[in-house]
């Protein structure tokens, strides 16, 4: 082969996935291998290494290689670090771009996570051409990406985009990987969904509801959209609730950056309309009549690992 | 006179004042007219023309005037537009840049009157060589500025940064002139402390208090500060309650845009440590690890009045 290509990574909690990437913006290979059984960041790389070098000869070899993109909570664009993620067993601050340039021989560029999958959003997805918006990403955690003026947010640190732990409910629900209350991670996750169900469960023990047949650990927030699509009062009311959490929130960071589109990716948005409407509802209730009814409310048309991987690889061209 | 300057005008909800700046960034001469006793705009920049005009010409004439630029509430740098300012006689929207070019003959920019003390903070303030900040003004209301990457975060439509109306009380304090519920501005403006003094007198009818001494219409943010001062513990409430709420509000900000420094400006910065301290506390406290102990928590060294001028004259070289 004679063609360019870069690699993305995406380093998550459980999972890090990586691809081949045509310039064209294509992937043309990906795999995985999980994040946290290696408690040695060395160990992790060459796992890495031993995956990921096979596809990078397959694609062209080390020549035709552009360089690596990666995402990593709490990646720092401006130093190349991993710096005290709470949800990674590595602790403390690991130069990760540094180990893996070092250990791939190829420029190897790190930004946060989130703020990967809002470039890839940016460049691939339904936020092109768009100069101004933030990517949410409902998953495990809550996770967002900032656009402003067409280039992501970093702020004075590189560190700036954290809404998923920005608080709503002050005094409200305890967030374990943090200990702060009332923070939207707390709420508008699957995490979140999860403890909201268990609440709403023994605050109302009089209403009937179709997560009664669960067991507790078997409570998800899948558990409970296919409880709230049959109908089920409680289901849905987590939903609205949730929606309504996610919306006020909206709205605070709409009176921020002014953005044009909001774009919701991860597992949540798999509710679609469910999640959407009382956010919709709550998000409008809660703006200045200047940003009503303007700004875009969208799920991703990518798939988050693309995503995510896409906008990582995009880093090595930026 | 040879040398070139420019014309700052700041429009208020009760004053506008205006200036001479010089290309150093001086105010050569400064006045003021009342804002809202003028029912038709037309009226106003007649009046402002009758003042403002003299000076020009005493500077040395609109042909070494650069321009004139202003900051209003709802002013929207893109269409020269102030759209539906709540505080404002002036309703709907009202093309002032246009009408004030056509009147003056010389150009004219506008922007967000928040955004323009930004900008001169930025020009002339504590915030000079900073490239990410956000500037605070608890006045009458709370108004906010910020700049990302050195300029101005305008977004999408020209109205971002409207920090004192993002709800951190979700179905809290009800604010009058937007009907919103729990915002910033509903606490942390002379306003709101002026209303958390009526609540706290009347939630604790057993505690004595200097504040009592009062009639409620004398109840300003100043009584509780000169009470607070002598000692008064429901003053000091008020302070530290005041803060809290800043503070949480601020920690969300800078998990937003990760900004070096919050400059507070106005009214109510006049209270010191009265309500830096408490600001500070809680500020910290809702803060993600990454980002504590890190952002500066300034008062403004310009005069409100001062920044605003500058701010909006620096629009006309912008």
């Amino acid at each position: 082969m004679e063609k360019v290509f870069t690699v993305g990574i995406d380093v998550g909690g459980t999972t890090s996935k990586f691809g081949i990437v045509s310039s064209e913006g294509k992937i043309l290979a990906q795999d995985r291998i999980p994040t946290n059984k290696h408690e040695d960041v060395s160990e992790f790389i060459d796992e890495l290494y031993n995956m990921l070098m096979p596809m990078i000869e397959e694609a062209g070899g080390s020549a035709a290689c552009r360089g690596i993109g990666m995402g990593a909570p709490n990646g720092n664009i401006y130093t190349g670090n991993i710096e005290f993620a709470p949800n990674l067993v590595w602790k403390g601050i690991i130069p990760i771009a540094s180990l893996i340039q070092k250990k791939f021989e190829l420029p190897t560029r790190l930004t946060n996570d989130a703020n990967a999958a809002a470039m890839g959003e940016m460049m691939y997805g339904c936020a092109r051409q768009m100069k101004h918006f933030i990517t949410i990403t409902l998953g495990t955690g809550v996770g967002s990406g900032i656009v402003v003026d067409g280039k992501i947010l970093v702020g004075h640190d590189g560190f700036a985009g954290e809404l998923g732990h920005t608080i709503i409910r002050p005094g409200g629900r305890l967030h374990k990987g943090t200990g702060m209350r009332g923070s939207l991670e707390a709420y508008a996750s699957a995490t979140g969904v999860r403890e909201t169900a268990i609440e709403m469960l023994s605050v109302y023990p009089e209403l009937t509801s179709l997560l009664r047949d669960y067991a507790i650990k078997d409570l998800t927030s899948e558990t409970v959209f296919n409880c709230a699509m049959q109908g089920d009062t409680i289901a849905n009311d987590i939903f609205e609730f949730t929606g309504q959490i996610l919306g006020e929130s909206l709205a605070n960071f709409i009176m921020f950056s002014s953005p044009e589109a909001i774009v919701l990716f991860g597992g949540l948005t798999k509710a679609g309309d469910l999640l959407l409407k009382p956010t919709r509802k709550h998000m409008e209730a809660n703006l200045l009549p200047i940003f009503q009814n303007k700004v875009k409310l969208l799920f991703s048309e990518l798939k988050e690992a693309d995503a995510a991987i896409l906008g990582a690889s995009a880093l090595v061209n930026a």
